[in-house]
């Protein structure tokens, strides 16, 4: 198969095409082949139409009448995405996110692998030991340049992530998966995704009012 | 201050008003007390007009050249995401990632407060003892209905989610936060709002590719 090349497509749309990645692997552990573009689209809660605009991404692909190979559209998708591989994660901040975080079983599964965890005080107790190894702050920059590692996760408090974010972009991070509740300030080829847990509940409290 | 009117607001937008009820509280707790609104948009990390587009919803207000009242915009921001008052949560599923956001101080702060917890196995060890009174299963729909919950979180594996959804909608619960990976089949008047902690590595993945 051939590689895709790598078209400009918006962030909304990459999440959807990790939606439409977990639905094939769902049907592909059923043992199902091939998937209509109508069953595909409401097995990921988008519409038929939504679904057909973002598998052109792809170029011409399905067949009229018998729907999408699982598996191809499948390994498309994971090409696309970059995370056919393992991808090795650094994750700043042990406390009780950033270990639950460590002993997340989802990231596996989907490709991601934490190599190391950082923490400015790794003498503090912890409820278990965790497989991945707990460094000092000063040993970062070695650690994400000896491992290659391009991805990070900031789970510090707030008052501490805007100087965790600039070690981390030092040290030669390109992605940042920032769970603490500021608004990081990067250079503008760094890439931030904000998982804001409070925000979350927010947005749910406006739209359940009566 | 007159209670605004609830106008039809998209998500991203009041995402975008989480943003500055956040920068707000932060000037606000340095003493500052009026905001231009390039300033508010440099901090919650947008573009000016947009600010000044997403602050309309509240009518006309602030004074050209005066810039905003921080607390009255907080005040009139708190009143729209209806968090003016403590709103209770129930949490489901007291695994790693449950136990890490029963003791998450970000929700209270935020004014959400965890009133109890579920799990299917209330005897399992778990690390620490939580200020959350933790129950069994069986005393969800109970519980829910004499604390007059309306927002849940879902932190149980993707294979027990959506009977545990069911449950939820069953009890009167009207929005959901769900940190498992599957999309959640639910009546349309639900709303869930979803936390795919492996999407959102994926999503970085695709943008730092080289």
């Amino acid at each position: 198969m051939k590689k895709p090349v790598r078209p400009e497509i918006p962030r909304k749309a990459i999440y959807r095409l990790s939606i439409y990645l977990r639905c094939l692997h769902r049907l592909k552990s059923n043992g199902i082949r091939t998937v209509s573009s109508d069953a595909l689209a409401k097995a990921a809660g988008v519409k038929p139409t939504q679904l057909r605009k973002d598998v052109t991404y792809f170029g011409q692909f399905g067949t009229r009448g018998l729907g999408y190979d699982v598996e191809q559209l499948a390994a498309m998708i994971t090409d696309l995405l970059g995370t056919r591989r393992l991808q090795p994660v650094v994750l700043v901040g042990v406390g009780n996110l950033g270990s639950a975080l460590l002993t997340y079983r989802g990231f596996e599964q989907e490709g991601f692998e934490i190599v190391a965890a950082f923490d400015q005080d790794i003498e503090r107790p912890r409820a278990r030991p965790f497989k991945q190894p707990l460094h000092p702050m000063a040993e970062l920059r070695n650690v994400v340049r000896e491992r290659a590692v391009r991805m990070a996760i900031i789970a510090v408090p707030g008052t501490a992530a805007q100087e965790v974010a600039n070690l981390l972009v030092e040290a030669g991070i390109a992605g940042i998966l920032n769970f603490s509740t500021i608004v990081l300030q990067v250079p503008e080829e760094v890439i931030v995704n904000n998982v804001n847990l409070a925000m979350e509940l927010e947005n749910l409290s406006y739209f359940i009012q009566d």
